[in-house]
């Protein structure tokens, strides 16, 4: 898949594509072509978020692999994503029986903006195996209303994300909003589409990276942190409603730090987990 | 890089090169035109060990990107690896200040074993930031001595791998040998090589998937675990000695699981963390 992409930022979607019925569609929306659009209002003081980036990449390689969720998906983040025109490039490495594994490109300007490998299937088909075993649980958040909203002006870095995702912290881990630090590297929250979309396989990739860093509770300053390198494993079709999502980082030394997260859907299923690698503000 | 494929094994080494001065470095020489060998005695069962499969990418990968350490490596596991010629062909995508990237793959008989995403860099440069926070321990395992010896014949399928590397399990993890779980996805252990050579920052990539499947302590008959997906954060260059690892299952659903691994070295310094996607035996 490749192509050129269009000039002008799409009002409803991609021509030719049926008219998408979210802000998150119509963001993430990629041709037959591979033409797509960053578009503005999904980033972090200027930056498109990670997650989204991830997720118009793999809505294009979706259409590649032939097959519908993002199994699990490594992006390696390259260049900042800035809001034009741009465009999904990639090739099926391997189709397998319950996989197609697929590597690929968003690409925009001249430049890669995230160079990503992934396999992809149906997780709506039986599985071959209904052994289930679960060590963990979702995070104990207080109900909606007691957790503290997001905003889009918080923290000293305008955050347009927050406009299109409903993001409520747990109160323990948003004290350094105020600039007290836990000193753990923990933030969980209930997130949610405003626009009220259902979380799919897709929209799961963006909630992988749609919290506020977990190290902004430890004792840096609180500043712009770039991801390397993110997967995220797709593990179950969410249920409607929010999810519960945690991230931790664990450890932090020679730069670099991990940021490991859980979703969980309202039925109570981790439904995705994400690892990135991410430096320290310099 | 590319090339056509040697079809006698090396010896000593794949020719042109210094004469490799461990097992390891046998197993895993790749040219400079990309040429390599999947090495037998590797295994588990006949089919070659997936962290040796990525050290032998990445071997070859950092010769690509001319970056010593693979500082993030995921692959994707399409083919199993059997003994035989093969080649590393790859590019890179982006040469950073910091890391380079490069995609690629592992290819042996016309097929591809595992194809690849790294970012490389050079780990004995000084960090960015000296910043250090470590929520976390090696595992608690006792002496050496104290602990069960793998030997390649152990639980029903010939392990060859075990030949080369020396792997003590914990004892309490290690009771799925005699038949005994814990129902607790969770085994650690001691690991070196059995000839002595350090674990550098590519013996690590070995290090991620060379302990038994932590789900074998669950409720499932012990069996060929295919992996789908591994990424390696190689955080830190090893100080000598054996390193301590611990490798964790959680979630087990829809016919998959994760395993999470720690790897530590023997000052006590995290130096790997591991996540791969594998599929329940059928």
């Amino acid at each position: 898949m490749s192509g050129r992409c269009r000039v002008d930022a799409p009002a409803g979607g991609v021509p030719g594509q049926t008219r998408a019925m979210s802000e998150f569609d119509d963001a993430t929306a990629v041709d037959a072509d591979g033409r797509c659009w960053i578009h503005g209002g999904w980033d972090i003081g200027g930056n498109a978020n990670g997650g989204y980036l991830m997720a118009i990449a793999a809505n294009g390689l979706r259409q590649v692999a032939g097959r519908p969720d993002p199994v699990t998906v490594t992006a390696h983040y390259l260049s900042p994503g800035t809001p034009g025109e741009a465009a999904v490039t990639g090739e099926v490495v391997k189709a397998g029986k319950r996989f197609s594994s697929v590597t690929g490109a968003l690409v925009s300007g001249g430049r890669t903006i995230i160079q990503v490998l992934g396999s992809f299937g149906d997780l709506a088909t039986n599985a071959a195996s209904d052994f289930v075993s679960t060590n963990g649980a979702p995070p104990d958040l207080p109900p909606i209303d007691q957790c503290i909203a997001r905003s889009p002006e918080q923290g000293g870095v305008p955050v347009p994300l927050m406009d299109r995702l409903d993001v409520h912290l747990h109160p323990d881990h948003a004290g350094w909003l105020r600039g007290e630090k836990t000193r753990v590297g923990e933030v969980a929250g209930w997130l949610s589409f405003r626009d009220g979309r259902p979380i799919d396989t897709l929209g799961l990739l963006l909630v992988a990276d749609a919290l506020p860093p977990a190290v902004f509770n430890l004792d840096i300053p609180a500043g712009w942190v770039p991801t390397v390198e993110m997967t995220v494993h797709v593990r179950a079709i969410p249920a409607p409603g929010p999810v519960r999502c945690v991230f931790r980082t664990r450890f932090v030394h020679g730069g670099m730090f991990e940021e490991d997260g859980e979703v969980w859907d309202s039925s109570g299923v981790l439904v995705a987990l994400s690892r990135q690698l991410a430096l320290l503000p310099r």
